[in-house]
């Protein structure tokens, strides 16, 4: 339950699948890779400035001068790293998506059996979304910007949802299903979840999490019709 | 399990709460509504013309000398109707809600009980967006180009689940619980099913369907769990 849609990808406790090679990396893949600490923070510094610009302005009225402005550091520091206002939305895709990851992550691994995991992780992803509102609108925008990029999210986040259910069916924790399936609806439910009530709202995220939990767990179904054997 | 994301409102086998009056209204909302069967038919062929063209182009290289041509309507008429671009794509967006609850609706009308409703609604709308796969880009675009377009369109197919949720409660065909969280929970999964499998893919939708029904019914618990009554 820790993925998302107009927002990061979740996290896996479990090693992720790698569809492709580009989904392997959680990091932004700037034009240079820096290879020095001074580095890795000026690129920081423009990750976090991008962040902060495109989520206010959006892509297209967005700045590079303005982005530079914001990390503190000369234009041309930029372009040792991006080549573009392109590129580096690009990076910021892919770097959102694995901060909501390593952010999340670390609840999953923690939490006793899958269904706890699930919960868990979608607490954490309901704080972070909440601290950093601007990645609904910046994901949102990568299917007009990047499409290749908004597609690879969601599909990177679904295929490590999927793993995750997966490893669960084989280990008697839930019931058996298509995961794929299952994890397009959870990504979806999370997504929704963290627009209404982490982006849009205020309500305590606990409550939320409690019912989205016992509505992953068993479903709509009434009491009594619980006593059947799901079809 | 009739509604969407980027995508348009699902549909209301009840009446649908009314949040607020602009909610109330299906049809679009032209600067001026027609009163002639001519006049209908003219804002039809423009607002079909505009799905096509806002759906292809996206809203900042569509035109509206494209859409009265798509259309095959003189320029001037486009002004009885619509002011701007704005407007015609605000209506669209309004029009395409109302065309998915219009499609939907009946399949959840019809349905024995409020299970088999979502996924009868569910499954009617992955083939509505199947013959209609521009209305997410035209939906989630419109988080861009109309926040409060967006905002009413997912706050409003939200509340008709969540209406449908307690009606179905109170007869005891599902168990009680928050419709709110619900009702996002069940909107995002059917937003990213009908991504996954009416947009991007050509799996045949019967069996999603059965399967996110499964989700929906009785939730992801092991059958020696689902023994256990919800927490």
């Amino acid at each position: 339950m820790a993925e998302t849609r107009t927002s990061p990808a979740p996290s896996s406790a479990t090693a992720a699948p790698q569809p492709d090679a580009a989904a392997a990396a959680p990091a932004p893949r700037p034009s240079k890779v820096p290879k020095t600490e001074r580095g890795r923070r000026t690129l920081r510094a423009l990750l976090n400035a991008a962040a902060e610009e495109f989520g206010e302005k959006g892509f297209h009225d967005a700045a590079i001068s303005q982005i530079t402005a914001r990390a503190g550091v000369a234009t041309g520091s930029f372009y040792v790293y991006f080549d573009s206002k392109e590129a580096i939305f690009q990076a910021l895709v892919r770097d959102l998506s694995g901060q909501v990851k390593d952010f999340v992550g670390p609840s999953i691994a923690a939490a006793p059996n899958q269904l706890a995991a699930e919960s868990a992780g979608q607490l954490a992803y309901l704080n972070f979304v909440r601290q950093h509102k601007e990645i609904y609108r910046i994901i949102d925008e990568s299917e007009f910007v990047d499409p290749a990029a908004y597609r690879e999210h969601y599909t990177n986040s679904a295929a490590r949802i999927a793993a995750r259910l997966e490893a669960a069916a084989q280990r008697g924790e839930i019931s058996a299903g298509d995961s794929e399936v299952r994890a397009w609806a959870i990504m979806g439910m999370n997504v929704f979840l963290g627009l209404r009530f982490g982006v849009w709202g205020d309500e305590a995220p606990e409550g939320v999490v409690q019912e989205a939990g016992r509505l992953l767990a068993h479903g709509l179904s009434s009491p009594s019709a619980n006593a059947e054997e799901p079809a």
